[in-house]
């Protein structure tokens, strides 16, 4: 059973650091095309922090002596697709910022899901330092999808042109 | 403002339906994969639910006097294909369950971003009925998140073979 649960720990981890690798592509043009100042100083904000998160993939790798590993994650390829899709789709609408809200916190949920399932596994396997740092940027994730929540009612409801 | 968000809201709703009809083909085969009876349990308790939240999508297009929509869900697509290739990676397994849970769970939480963000535009658009009926699901989704986080301990902790 364990090491069953350790490949597909390194599996997940090899998945959501590919996904966190294509969030920082898309984060930037979510940043430039939010219309509210509020949601692109978020996207920077959150930009800078996936970075970071990165290198906390990077130790959890280092943490149990395995090589770092990425794996295409074919569900965060489908949401920035969908998203980018409405983006255009909603290019000079007004109500372009509540579907960039959306679409970041459908991101957001997917990553909270992700890492609730590696810190579950790393806890079972006592991998007590892999789930300090998972465990640090879950905390982030659900921080950062509550933030979006606050700023969509001020955007949404400033949209009024 | 309002028309776009409409428009928006119909299109989201759209791509949930999509989500869901998904949902019911890949659920019966989780149900059938999984080792513990709990689990079988639980997907196809879900695949119930599943089927009576598209009832209540189609009662939101019904009272907006809008047509039935359904629109492919990428989001989802991914989701699921990313769950089958490890399903049949980790065929025979003793972490086969656990797979399937993070899979569910990453399925459950695109749905509470979904439908947090169609209940958020519900009520600022007033869609009184719309929300009601939409809230009734968000509710589920994470009823069910909550449930296959209590069965992820006891059927990994319980895969000892």
């Amino acid at each position: 059973m364990d090491s069953n649960l350790h490949e597909l720990f390194l599996d997940e981890l090899a998945g959501i650091l590919d996904a966190e690798q294509q969030l920082t592509i898309a984060l930037p043009k979510m940043a430039k095309a939010a219309r509210s100042d509020e949601l692109t100083a978020a996207f920077d904000s959150h930009l800078a922090e996936t970075e970071y998160q990165i290198t906390r993939i990077e130790q959890v790798f280092a943490s149990l002596d395995a090589p770092v590993k990425s794996k295409e994650c074919k569900a965060m390829k489908g949401l920035l697709e969908e998203g980018e899709e409405l983006m255009v789709e909603m290019k000079g609408s007004s109500a372009l910022d509540a579907v960039l809200i959306a679409a970041a916190q459908k991101v957001e949920h997917y990553e909270i899901a992700s890492y609730g399932t590696l810190c579950a596994w790393a806890e079972m396997m006592a991998h007590d330092e892999a789930y300090d740092l998972l465990n640090a940027t879950l905390e982030e994730e659900k921080a950062a999808d509550e933030m979006l929540t606050s700023i969509a009612e001020d955007t949404v409801n400033e949209a009024g042109d």
